[in-house]
């Protein structure tokens, strides 16, 4: 398998710790989309994917997988024995939501507001900005934080007491706020402890060296 | 289980098609959250879905999943016999990866037109709006029906050959046109002969009326 991606992308961090969580670092070589140069929005690369985001697998037979959730889903089904997405309809539904909602309150909103409240990939990449729309989404992610910090008071991981899809996304929306040093705030103790364990597991250590 | 949404709802249409596609209407009740006065947006609701959107799933032992493609994954499940979800590594990763370009780039595109450029749900829910932001999804959403119109061109679902999660959530994204009144253009003939074929599904007809 080849991953398409950026070594310090923040989505890309998704699924480069779903590939080390499920052991497959034999098996994917990664080829390298030079995000500053927004090559992600050029045509040879929306033809692998129409929405001109990283990362993006691309499979032995040709066929490409796009969309970190989706990747995941891949990834943890291949051996049969999945990890990180759940297996009981009350993981799986459990799971899913607990990720899409720190891609919509964490993520996604950091995202958003590099692109359009910063500079961002530069004049070259960052053809339309919106900057109150930006800055808008900053403090939603930072809302978002204390909705985290809260679920994390009582539950060891995003989406109950078993590490999941869920963290991973969680920490990428992190990394993401550390690249544009979006703090997390000091007072938010369980979602900093939390944060801690992750850097403490061996498959989240070295992603951005795979 | 008690599905908490509203009968117009393009989102809560999604979970609505998931349930009579998997025969669950039978032990399914709903309740209604009144959109047009924002109670989704009111403490109550916001303390069941920190998001504040439509629609949440709650269980019998008094848990709620929230997003339509954890409640769809929720429910594909129940019975052990994923429909809509997949069932290989390969067909779980292009549904969700078609799913989620589904709501990138129609549905979750026309909501934020719908909410920024439009009057929304009114003055007293839509606190905040930036058209300018809401007028450049719009076109999202339009270049996105034409992406989809070229996928159905040479396949029969939007994921394939087989119907799936991904066809409900890009019928969602057409329920949200029709209501803002963003057409599907004429030209795009295999994107409105899909549509038609959705629409003589038996899961499809009367879901505002469950």
């Amino acid at each position: 398998m080849t991953i398409h991606d950026w070594h310090t992308g923040p989505y890309p961090a998704r699924v480069r710790i779903a590939v080390a969580e499920k052991g497959l670092q034999p098996q994917v070589r990664f080829h390298s989309v030079d995000l500053l140069k927004g090559e992600h929005k050029q045509p040879g690369f929306l033809a692998i994917n129409y929405s001109g985001t990283l990362p993006v697998l691309e499979l032995a037979d040709g066929s490409f997988i796009a969309e970190c959730t989706a990747i995941t889903e891949y990834l943890d089904h291949l051996d049969g024995q999945p990890t990180l997405t759940g297996t009981t309809a009350f993981e799986k539904g459990t799971i899913h939501m607990m990720s899409r909602r720190a891609e919509l309150e964490v993520l996604d909103a950091i995202s958003v507001y590099f692109h359009h409240a910063t500079p961002g990939l530069g004049p070259t990449v960052e053809l339309y900005q919106n900057a109150e729309w930006g800055l808008r989404q900053r403090d939603k992610a930072l809302r978002g934080m204390r909705y985290f910090d809260s679920v994390l008071k009582t539950q060891s991981f995003v989406a109950g007491e078993v590490f999941s899809m869920a963290d991973i996304t969680l920490f990428g929306g992190l990394v993401f706020a550390e690249i544009v040093r979006v703090a997390v705030p000091p007072e938010l103790s369980a979602l900093h402890a939390w944060h801690a364990r992750m850097l403490a597991r061996p498959s989240v250590e070295g992603w951005k060296t795979m």
